[in-house]
C-alpha cells in the first residue's frame, strides 16, 4: 500500500480540534464575520443547512405543524418571570437599549442619548416566552387543540467561547412549540419530535443517533421530561444533535396557557417544545469528514454530482462542453432518494484537476472529469467521494464508465453512497459503544489520558435523583465526564448501579460531550 | 340581483385602511405582538409567504445565485463610512449596548452596567456593508467574477408609524448582491432580477405590475440606477414591489471591492443589489382581496383545495370521511401549475358551513363541502373562492359535479383560477392608468378630494434632473403625489413635457403610493 497524499494538512488522528477548522475552511462552508461569536455561512454550508431544513420541514409538516414568525425582540418583562424565581439573576443576552445612531461631532458615531428605550429589549434567545403568550391568546377551547407550530429563525445567545456551528452567538434553529389537551397527548408529540429528529437524522443526514431520555440533571428548565438525539463524533465525544422537552403544565402556568375541556372546566394545557439547530452541520462534518475534507450524504448534498471538463481554452472545448452538457441534462432528467438529482456543470475558468481536489474537499458525493479522451471512447472519468483512494496504489480510484452506463446506474449510486456512509458511522459507534464495566475505577481507566478515542460507556444505574444524583455529576465531572441519555432502545437492566450500588433500573450512556 | 351579505364588516368602497386591517385579521394572517412595530405572522400569512419564498428561491437559484447568511449585528464602524459623508447623520435602528441581564434588587431587570459593549451593534437594517465587506475578501481575480450571492433573513428598521405587512419595524426579505468585471455585465444582471421580480409578481402572485427604472430623486442612496416592480392596488394607490440597484462602482469604491482584470490590473467591480420582502403580503390582499376577505392565487395558496366534510358527530361521519379522504388522495395524486397538488381536508370539530365561511375569508382557492346526499351520488358541492356569488339569486356559487369529473378537471380548474385573478387585476389596472393629461391643472383635477380611485397617470416629461426634478417632486408633493418609474414597456414620448414644458423624453407613472 503506498502513500497517500491527503487533501488537508491536519489529520483527524494528529488533532481533531484543528481538523475540523480545517475542514469548514477547506469545504468553504463557513468563516468568522468580525462580528464576535457570529459567523459567515458561505455558499456550501448554508447549502447544506438549506437541504436539512427543506427535509426536516416537509418532516414537520406531514405532522400538521404549522409554522409561524415571531418577533426578534422580547421585552424585558417575558424575563421578569423567570428571574423572579433566581437569586442573583444573570444572563448573556442582546440588549437593545437605543432607537436611533447620530453622529458624535468628532467623526464616530453614538446611540442617541434621546432615543433611549423606555423599556430596553431582549434579541430573542429562545421564542418560548413570545410563543407562550400567543398561545394564551390563541386558546380557548379543547377544539383549538392541539395546536401545533413551528419557527425557523435565528436566535442570540452571547458566548464567551465560540466554535463555528457548534456554539456561535448567532444560529439558526427550528423550534417545535405545541399545546395539548392532555399528558398522553403532549408525551406522544414529544416522541413524534423524538423520532422525527432520528429519522432526519439517520435518513436524511447518514448521522447514526441515539433517542432518550436526559437524566433529571440534564432536563431543561422547567421541563417534566427532557429527550435527545445523541450522535458518536469520529473523536469518540458525543453531539447532542437535538431536543424534546414534556413541559408538563409548568410552562403552561407560567404563560397562562388554558382551556375550557369537554365539560366546560378552565384547565392548564400540557405543552412541548422541541428544537434543532445549525449544530447539525457541525455533527455531519464530525461524523462524515476525513483527511481529504468534508464527505456530504447525497441526501443533503447542495450538488449530488459534480462534472469537470477539462477545458483547454481551445476550440476543441465545444464539443466537450456539448458532451458534459448533454451529461448533466441526462443525470437532471433522474430522481434519486425520493428527488430530482442535483447536479452541477461547473465550467468555470481553472484547471480541471485544481477543480476536483476543491470538490473533494467540499464533499460533493460523486465527480467527474471529462477530458476530450474519454469524450472520444464515449466514456466518463467518476471518482466516489466515500471511497476516492485506490489503497494498492495510493492513487485516486477513477472509475471509467460508458456514459449511458453510468447514467442508467446513477440514482442507485448515490442511494448506495448515502447508506454506506451511514454504515460506516453506524459500525463505527456500535463498535465504540462499550458494556459490561461496573466500577468507577474502570470508568476511569477507560478514560485515562492516554486512550485517545475511548467512545462511550453505557452503564447501569438505579436512576438517581435530587442530591445523590449531584454527586454522580460531580463525579464524573471530575473525569470530565457527563451522562448523556437513557436510549428508548436499550435492554432493559439488572444487577447493580455503577454510582450508588443499589439496584439498577436502566443504562445511561455516559461519554465526554460538545 | 339580489343583495348579497359579504363576509366582512368593512367594504373596500367604504374604507379601503380599515378593510385591509379587516382582511388580515378575518383570513387570520397576523397579530400584533406587543412588541412595538413587531408582528406575529400567523400560520396563514407565514404560508403565504414560504411559498412566495419558495418559488423565488427557485427562480433565483436557476440564476446561479448562491444563498449565504451573515452576521444579525453590524459593527458601528460600518455606518461610520456613510454617515462621513452626511451632514448631521442620525439614523432610526436598534441599537444593541450589553450582553447581560441582571436583576435590579426590585423585582425588575435591568442590562448590567458591567456587561456594556465596548462598541454597540446596530441590529442589521440591510447586510449592504457587511456583505460588502465579505466581498471584498472573497474576490481576488475575474476568475472570481461574477460573484452572486443571496441572503433571506429579518432586518430591523425602527419605524414610528406601522402598518402589518407594508411597513413594519422587524421584516423578512431577500437581499442579492453581485459583484462584475464591467458595467454590462452588472447592468444585464439588475434588470435580469428585475425581470424575475416581474415575473415572480405576474406569474405566481397573480399580480400585474410595471417594471422600470425609477427617476433620479427616487433613487436608492449610492446607486446609479434604480429599477422597481410597481403594483397598482384596488384603491388606486402603487405599492412598489421590489427593487433592482445597479450600483457602479460607487459600492464597490466604498467596500474595496476590487480584483486583478484579465491584464493584471487593480479594478474595482460593478455591484448590484436588489430584495423584494414581506411587503409582498400586503400587495397581495390588496390586489386580490375582496369584501369577503382574502382570494390567495393558487400557485401561492398553501392549501389550494380544502375539503370540508359536513360531521354530524354519528356513525354516519365514518363512510363521509372515508369518501372525503379518497377524494382528498386523488387530488394530492395530480400535479397543477408545475407541482403537486396542495389539499386539505378539514376534520376539525366544528358546523362545516362556519368552516366554510373560515376557508372563504382566509380565501383558499376552491372549498368542497360534502354531505351524506352529496356522497350518496357520487357527487362533491364546488365553490371557486374568486367566482363566490350567484349574482342572479346572491347566494353562494355552488357547483355539484360529479367527484370523478371533478378530480379530472382540479388541475385545470386551478390554473384558470390563477389566471382569472391576474386578469382581473390587469384589465383593473389597464382601465385605471390615465394618458393625455398635460398640464398640472389636469393633474390636480384628476387627483381632487372628491375624486375617490383616480388610478395612475402616464405623463410625458424631459426627465429632468437636480434643482429642476426637486421642484417637480415639490409640485407633486402638494398633491400627495409621487413619481413612479418609466416603465421598459412604454411608448417613446413626443410632444412637451407636463413639467417643464420642455421636449418630452419618456413617459413617467405619477400615482399616491404607499
Ligand atoms: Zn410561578
Ligand atoms: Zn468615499
Amino acid at each position: 500500500m503506498s502513500a497517500i497524499r491527503h487533501a488537508l494538512n491536519t489529520k483527524r488522528a494528529d488533532d481533531f480540534a484543528a481538523w475540523y477548522q480545517e475542514v469548514i475552511s477547506a469545504a468553504d462552508m463557513a468563516e468568522e464575520s468580525g462580528v464576535r461569536g457570529c459567523m459567515v455561512i458561505k455558499p456550501w454550508g448554508y447549502g447544506i443547512w438549506e437541504r436539512i431544513q427543506r427535509l426536516m420541514d416537509d418532516r414537520i409538516k406531514a405532522a400538521g405543524v404549522q409554522n409561524c414568525y415571531f418577533p426578534i425582540f422580547i421585552p424585558l418583562a417575558n424575563f421578569t418571570r423567570e428571574a423572579e424565581h433566581v437569586e442573583g439573576f444573570a444572563k448573556e443576552m442582546a440588549v437593545v437599549t437605543h432607537h436611533r445612531l447620530i453622529a458624535d461631532g468628532k467623526g464616530g458615531l453614538i446611540p442617541d442619548p434621546a432615543a433611549k428605550l423606555e423599556e430596553p429589549l431582549v434579541v430573542r434567545p429562545t421564542s418560548e416566552t413570545i410563543i407562550g403568550d400567543a398561545m394564551a391568546r390563541w386558546i380557548q377551547s379543547w377544539r383549538d387543540l392541539p395546536l401545533l407550530t413551528n419557527q425557523w429563525a435565528n436566535v442570540v445567545r452571547w458566548e464567551m467561547r465560540t466554535r463555528m456551528f457548534l456554539r456561535t452567538s448567532e444560529f439558526l434553529w427550528q423550534e417545535g412549540h405545541t399545546a395539548h389537551e392532555g399528558r398522553d397527548d403532549a408525551r406522544a408529540e414529544t416522541l413524534r419530535a423524538l423520532e422525527m429528529y432520528r429519522a432526519c437524522a439517520e435518513d436524511d443526514l447518514a448521522m447514526p443517533v441515539i433517542a432518550g431520555e436526559k437524566p433529571e440533571n440534564e432536563r431543561f428548565p422547567g421541563a417534566v421530561e427532557t429527550w435527545s438525539i445523541e450522535a458518536m463524533m469520529q473523536d469518540g465525544k458525543a453531539l447532542q444533535a437535538g431536543t424534546s422537552h414534556y413541559l408538563g403544565t409548568n410552562f403552561a402556568h407560567a404563560a397562562g396557557i388554558k382551556y375550557q375541556d369537554r365539560e366546560g372546566t378552565e384547565t392548564l394545557c400540557h405543552t412541548t417544545s422541541w428544537g434543532v439547530s445549525t449544530r447539525l452541520v457541525g455533527g455531519i462534518i464530525m461524523t462524515h469528514g476525513d483527511d481529504d475534507g468534508l464527505r456530504v450524504p447525497p441526501k443533503i448534498a447542495p450538488h449530488q454530482i459534480v462534472i469537470l471538463p477539462m477545458l483547454r481554452d481551445k476550440p476543441e472545448d465545444e464539443p466537450l462542453l456539448t458532451y458534459c452538457e448533454e451529461v448533466r441534462a441526462a443525470l437532471a432528467a433522474l430522481s434519486a432518494l425520493g428527488e430530482p438529482v442535483r447536479v452541477l456543470l461547473d465550467k468555470r475558468p481553472g484547471k480541471a484537476a485544481a477543480k476536483r481536489w476543491d470538490w473533494v474537499r467540499k464533499g460533493a458525493p460523486v465527480i467527474i472529469e471529462v477530458g476530450s479522451r474519454d469524450m472520444e471512447g464515449g466514456k466518463l472519468a467518476v471518482l466516489r467521494r466515500d471511497a476516492i483512494w485506490n489503497l494498492e496504489t495510493g492513487k485516486s480510484a477513477f472509475t471509467y464508465p460508458q456514459r449511458e452506463d453510468f447514467v442508467a446506474g446513477a440514482a442507485d449510486l448515490l442511494a448506495e453512497i448515502q447508506q454506506a456512509l451511514y454504515t460506516e458511522a453506524a459500525e463505527r459507534r456500535d463498535a465504540n459503544i462499550t458494556r459490561g464495566v461496573t466500577t468507577m475505577d474502570e470508568v476511569a481507566a477507560h478514560f485515562a489520558d492516554d486512550v485517545k478515542y475511548p467512545g462511550w460507556l453505557e452503564v447501569k444505574w438505579a436512576k438517581p435523583t435530587g442530591a445523590v444524583l449531584d454527586k454522580v455529576v460531580e463525579q464524573l465531572k471530575a473525569l470530565k465526564l457527563t451522562l448523556r441519555n437513557v436510549s428508548r432502545d436499550a435492554e432493559a437492566a439488572d444487577g447493580t448501579c455503577i454510582f450508588t450500588g443499589e439496584p439498577a433500573v436502566e443504562r445511561v450512556l455516559v461519554a465526554r460531550a460538545y
